[in-house]
């Protein structure tokens, strides 16, 4: 039971977001208190210091221009946010009581450990897991950085996936996405997926089938990953004639999704969207012209930040690349 | 005149917001161009590096947990950015002629000094620029880091500024929120204005003279700064009798405004705001609910990456500090 005066600023989540607010926060003397949530054995919607504890190498990050690790660069950013006064608990937020007036009722946060803390204002950083098929040593090789991951745009320009076969798993729009980036960097890019037919949009599909080196197994499931220190092989199991065969990759990509973790947000009134991210505005980078895109503070007179205007160079490349992507040049 | 092929992505600036396009777009096999401008003797709406290049010491950018000077960041960016492939070029884009269809016919960029550039796409990130009241001594001490800022939000945490006497110039929304800000840190914080009444909406006027440590000197202007190596004092002159008098501060803030690098923009289509930013969609961190706000991975599920939610996570802290100051919690 919190009986003291309520916070004035309450961040859950420690990743990028919860500790980049932690900075600004401080810094503005708002004294704000992080939860980070409490360890799990396995990574979950709450892991302290979020998906980049299990990256080994970051190189897209900027300031690092020879690449940091991302449990390193989580440690730095804690670092900076308490060196201003952030204060860190260990501990999570189970459910939210969110007041219509909060200066004056605050937001009740309900903890797994420490019962009930009361704030004026109240920053939701809890990030998002992707989904994994679920094996063993797919895990093992994701947490070691042996070739496997969830996420192409971060990993796939790393130089041993370089003119080595490649897998994607999964077969909506961002698996698509996910493998036509991939063929700028694999001798071969297999989409693996479970049915004989793809739930990606028809225009996705076709990107991707019109590289020369894309190609689909239908009707297959991965079974098995196969390696000790990196990816050798999946093992694929053919999902109407029970089959089982071994395809050589050197990487393999997992794109069936991502869960964000707002299910602690259930019933707090706070509207998320059908996938159950949390429902803000649009944000990206197009301008009214095709082609132009903008970032930074030349279209933005409201934060003018060294990292807002980070942030939103590396949304404008992404943007940039997809438009370009679906325009057939690239 | 360029003869040869059009490039995928031309970047137009070399601040954060440029370095970060072309690190992504690099490592997506884009071969982006940076267009960084010519290094002039004043700052200009084309500095190379951008503002961060004035910036003696960044204590905010998250990842430096012992702070990281401008330049030396802005180095770091840019090796970054070029171990991927990014292309630099030292000179100004003068003027756009932007294509209704850049795939077919490409954006037609006009340089100082190499005619022209086609490139299917465009990423602005020119910047802006503050706004200076224009004095050889306030130039000098902003750029020697002695005490002369046009950035509260960046500045006004550091030592040097703790219990000691400010003064912000200015007199609209912006000066307020600054100074509001910066009566957390000072000992006293004089507002200086030109007129008798401020530009400043009713509301902000407020919020900064219920602080104790708020004074409001009316009809001066600045037409000195004294000091060495830091700040001392300004020398004011009183716009109605043009009586000089000595106010002796240990930080000035130049909050006039900033000019946004749009220029060569002039008639090419692309939409401005009235102040002359790029126009583009809203981005901020509020949710449905007051007091609760969003950054990183749990809104977002397009972009994911850990600089896009570095800037989100500022953008939240900023937007739950203004929102707090504006219900008086602070």
């Amino acid at each position: 039971m919190d009986t003291g005066a309520p916070h004035k600023l309450v961040i859950i989540g420690s990743g990028p977001a919860g500790w980049t607010a932690a900075i600004y926060a401080a810094r503005a003397q708002l004294q704000p208190v992080v939860y980070i949530g409490i360890p799990k054995q396995d990574p979950g919607p709450v892991l302290p210091g979020g998906q980049l504890m299990l990256t080994t190498e970051v190189e897209n990050y900027p300031g690092f221009p020879k690449g940091i690790t991302g449990p390193e660069m989580m440690h730095d950013f804690q670092l900076q946010a308490e060196r201003f006064g952030t204060r860190v608990v260990q501990d999570d937020v189970v459910r939210c009581e969110f007041s219509p007036d909060p200066v004056k009722v605050p937001h009740t946060l309900h903890t797994a450990e420490n019962g009930i803390v009361r704030a004026h204002s109240v920053i939701v950083a809890t990030g998002a897991v992707a989904n994994w098929i679920g094996l063993e040593n797919e895990m093992r090789l994701a947490r070691s950085g042996g070739g496997v991951s969830a996420c192409a745009v971060c990993d796939g320009a790393l130089p041993p996936f370089r003119n080595q076969p490649l897998a994607v798993v999964g077969g909506g729009d961002t698996a698509m996405e996910e493998a036509t980036y991939l063929t700028k960097f694999g001798s071969v890019v297999y989409v693996i997926h479970r049915r004989d037919s793809l739930r990606a949009s028809k225009i996705m599909q076709e990107r991707f089938l019109s590289r020369p080196n894309a190609k689909v197994l239908w009707n297959k499931r991965v079974v098995d990953v196969l390696g000790d220190k990196v990816i050798e092989a999946v093992m694929l199991e053919d999902t109407v004639t029970s089959e089982r065969s071994r395809l050589d990759v050197r990487g393999l990509f997992v794109a069936i999704g991502h869960t964000p973790a707002t299910k602690f947000l259930a019933g707090s009134g706070l509207e998320l969207t059908e996938k159950g991210y949390l429902a803000l505005n649009r944000r990206d980078s197009y301008t009214n012209l095709p082609g132009v895109f903008a970032a930074g503070d030349v279209s933005d007179e409201h934060y003018r930040q060294a990292v807002t205007a980070a942030g939103m160079g590396c949304v404008a490349a992404l943007d940039a690349e997809r438009w370009l992507a679906a325009q057939g040049v690239d």
